[in-house]
């Protein structure tokens, strides 16, 4: 009797709760025994959570990793369980300390396959730091008559870079299964952190896989936010011959059991900026709930970032767990003000307001007799932003106090054309917890803002269609500062995603001078970065050190 | 004739500046050879300099890169150069995208030997993100009669970590060379950054691969600021019978040529804590002067540790570029303010003052109707550090003002102690460009200072004797908060550089509760150190991201 049915978990874990994620992957995997599974996939890393980070040098990490392990390997039974977990490199052999060791898990019994052959170390990955990698073969064992292997996250993927011309690997796991024979099933465990449309590449990985072994495959992926990481799951499996039998929706628990000639089901890709705002919306969440916070508190100006913050805030905590607050300077329209009042009311979230004209003032009278002049009229520095600055650090510290006094979290809302060019005051709007937006583009920001107001109008109107301005001198608008956002978001894009620079960009067909512009601004505002709050990557490449290390004192311009 | 003059270059490049680079080692290259070098020894990333990071993605980085090196090596005659420099990976081969190549330059022309073999990508290092290691042998080549090989800096370490018991990487190629019937010179050229005592291990490093190969050991290092890396330098050459023949002073330029069978000279070893004043001072100096800063502004609290980075930043900048800042409120002691005073004349430096009442009752003036109680006084949260922070935002305001006003940049004067426990204020005390002491001790920088009144008072007498206090409150002083510093410090180096948790700590003798208050601490103050200023490194694991990867919200308690 041939292996037809394939199970499929996609869980959501806490990073660092050994026994909690065992516990988690038991009962899945329970259900999917239920369902008839005669083969059950897990993630990558699963009892760790996908990063735990130097957390796992201390000793108590492999104690607690190894009895949560033992646990789980007592609940599963004959029906084998598929995953890949952090093992010590031992007896002590040489080379990096740990292995993310692929394990095929039956009757109790634990047994090693191979470790992760390709480590991935770039964009935000960091393997190399804690695995050794594998130095011997893809292990292949049978099952209910069927080859099996495992190919861990990026072991899957060298096939499709080839035939994309990249080649990030010396080895090609695929290729080297194809070598021995080929087989008839692979199962992929993964921590494949979200970025907007990743979920088609993944789809076209694991098509590139079942092309070149014909054989059916399996996907696992985690959900849930995890500091600056989302995982968004899409776990699905194809059968031999292409088609899609079976595949979990993004951002939920799910257990999924397919026949491998089963009918077709959808692939859920991830081209509508729908599943931005999900991504958007489970990140905060997870942060917020992970730390313990009661609610969150930001900024209302009347402007598209934040309501859009706000908006998606709402979406992931309820209105009760949010809170708005307008904090008017002489600068402030009225306007703004209505339009932050407007979109309160449509969120049905609390609003306070807090005048800053007090503390603007005071800031004034205490810094003008040091500085010898009214702060922001240095006849030395008639460029400084002083003035601006107070302003932005004014509010900054009033959301700040506010969060001390009741617990709430701030949330910063700059986008990612802001926080590319520095055009963000640090200590001031740059204050919060989580940056829920710092990954996302203006214009990215205007689409979330449309497709929320689809059904039923909630970010006010006025704030989509008013031009953007910071409102920090009379009659401020961005585009004095800086390149419209249709310019300048494709060119950041270039730069930072596409890690092109100068003459690649106007190879692109953009004027010399912005491109010079937005390269200069985006190396210059390194510094500001530096000290940002954490905030959920969104693209190919954020602008965070976990993503783009780049130095600070650097002489080259790219 | 055998070779008997080995010349090595110890250079502060800025990282970046190809060609900047190319004209400095060209220079001293000239200079080793009118010395009678008869061989050349550099460093490691030699143009580029140490760490480049991802700026090396950008196509015009090769192409700086590539003339850098045309023009170095048309430079350099019949005496060879030996070095590391970033190559692509080309003619498109498979793996990383980049080469960390050992070269030998001769005549004009660049000989590639072999990739760097032992990836470094520990504590600070990040090789593997970049780099495709050395899949094949070690080179050994003839120069005037000796045998020769390159170690680029990690590729010597290996033997030296398995006489330790450390295996950290699967090869060892010092011993591939002996295997390969020995050599009788080694040439290492390293980017090896700098912490406290750390010159001490290197030199034993070396001396393990002299006595293993029996052969003369030449040693090149970087020196200078570099972001939160610093170089110290350090270089030497050690002949076959361990005797060091030449040794370069650290933190300066040098060239040192010397003979395999010279006299024997001091090597610059580094256990005092002289030491680790240079490398701060270096590191600020270095990180103003590279970002083209005029001069630096701080607070003087009339503590110690805003006193000790003064001190430092005279002697980094001298005193006409250093702004001292006394912000006193109502809770500021008479003599706070007269020890800031006696600093800032000892140091001769300029001094503000710029009282905080009127913005602090400003903002209370502003948040009691919005919270509906004096901010500090919520008796459902009568734990909230609210006015203690208002305080410490304010001057954190006040600073950033002047800094936007004046272009000077404000270092931040937490120490590690408090960086570790979270004993700051988030956008107050931490606000700055740069956070000198930010990796040193309490307990050291009451070391610092009694070294710096070695010989004249520096530092006022009573700000090191007066208990620690942040003065936000009446009476308050640190040992209400935290435990003794000389508990406190030894269980947070356990916890922080050795990978120690609770039981381990435990076992060293340590109370279980303040072990475990200084943990738990230590873990609920990640999110704040993710937005503190960079700062050098100056211990074996400081505590920022680069060194500690630590995820915020686990539930794992180590």
């Amino acid at each position: 009797e041939k292996l037809m049915k394939v199970g499929v978990i996609q869980s959501h874990i806490v990073v660092g709760d050994m026994m909690g994620s065992a516990e988690c992957f038991a009962r899945d995997y329970r259900t999917a025994v239920a369902m008839k599974a005669e083969i059950v996939l897990g993630q990558e890393d699963a009892l760790a959570g996908y990063c735990e980070g130097d957390q796992r040098l201390y000793p108590s990490f492999s104690w607690e990793h190894k009895r949560a392990l033992e646990y789980l390997a007592g609940q599963v039974g004959d029906v084998p369980l598929v995953m890949s977990v952090t093992l010590p490199n031992e007896p002590k052999g040489k080379g990096k300390p740990f292995y993310n060791m692929a394990v095929i898990i039956q009757n109790g019994v634990v047994k090693n396959l191979q470790p992760k052959t390709n480590l991935a170390t770039d964009t935000v990955f960091n393997d190399y730091r804690w695995y050794e990698m594998n130095h011997g073969e893809i292990a292949v064992f049978n099952h209910k008559g069927l080859r099996c292997a495992v190919l861990v996250c990026q072991d899957g993927w060298a096939s499709y870079d080839a035939a994309h011309g990249e080649h990030f690997f010396p080895r090609d796991p695929v290729n080297e299964l194809k070598e021995k024979g080929g087989v008839d099933l692979v199962l992929m465990p993964n921590a494949s952190p979200y970025f907007w449309k990743k979920g088609r590449e993944r789809f076209y990985v694991v098509q590139e896989i079942r092309r070149k072994l014909h054989c059916a495959v399996a996907y696992a992926n985690y959900w849930g936010g995890q500091d600056e990481l989302v995982f968004d799951g899409r776990s699905f499996i194809v059968a031999r011959d292409g088609t899609v039998v079976g595949a979990a929706r993004p951002f939920e628990d799910a257990v999924v059991v397919a026949d491998l000639d089963g009918e077709a089901v959808c692939y859920p890709f991830d081209d509508e900026i729908q599943d931005l705002e999900d991504a958007l919306v489970i990140s905060l969440r997870d942060y917020v709930e992970k730390s313990g916070f009661p609610g969150v508190v930001l900024g209302l100006s009347g402007g598209i970032d934040s309501a859009v913050v706000a908006a998606l805030a709402v979406k992931a905590l309820g209105p009760g767990r949010v809170l708005g607050v307008r904090m008017p300077s002489k600068y402030s329209s009225r306007g703004s003000l209505d339009d932050a009042e407007a979109l309160a009311k449509n969120l049905g979230i609390s609003l306070m307001t807090i005048p800053i004209e007090t503390l603007h003032a005071a800031s004034h009278i205490t810094l003008e007799p040091a500085l010898g002049h009214k702060p922001g009229e240095n006849p030395k520095n008639p460029k400084a932003m002083t003035d601006e600055n107070l302003q932005a650090r004014i509010r900054g510290m009033i959301l700040m106090a506010i969060s001390n006094d009741n617990g709430y979290m701030v949330v910063s809302t700059g986008n990612k054309s802001e926080m590319g060019t520095g055009f963000a005051t640090l200590y001031g709007d740059m204050c919060g917890g989580f940056a829920l937006i710092k990954d996302v583009y203006k214009l990215d920001i205007f689409a979330l803002a449309r497709n929320m107001n689809k059904s039923k109008v909630v970010i006010p109107e006025n704030t989509i269609t008013k031009p953007p301005s910071a409102e920090l001198r009379p009659g401020q608008v961005d585009s004095d500062a800086l390149p419209p956002y249709d310019v300048l978001d494709p060119i950041l894009k270039l730069h930072v995603e596409e890690s092109l620079g100068l003459d690649e960009v106007v190879e692109k067909g953009f004027a010399v001078g912005v491109a010079m512009r937005v390269i200069t601004l985006t190396r210059g505002a390194e510094y500001k970065r530096r000290q940002a709050p954490p905030g959920p990557i969104m693209t190919k490449n954020g602008l965070a050190w976990l993503n783009r290390q780049y130095p600070i004192t650097s002489r080259f311009a790219p």
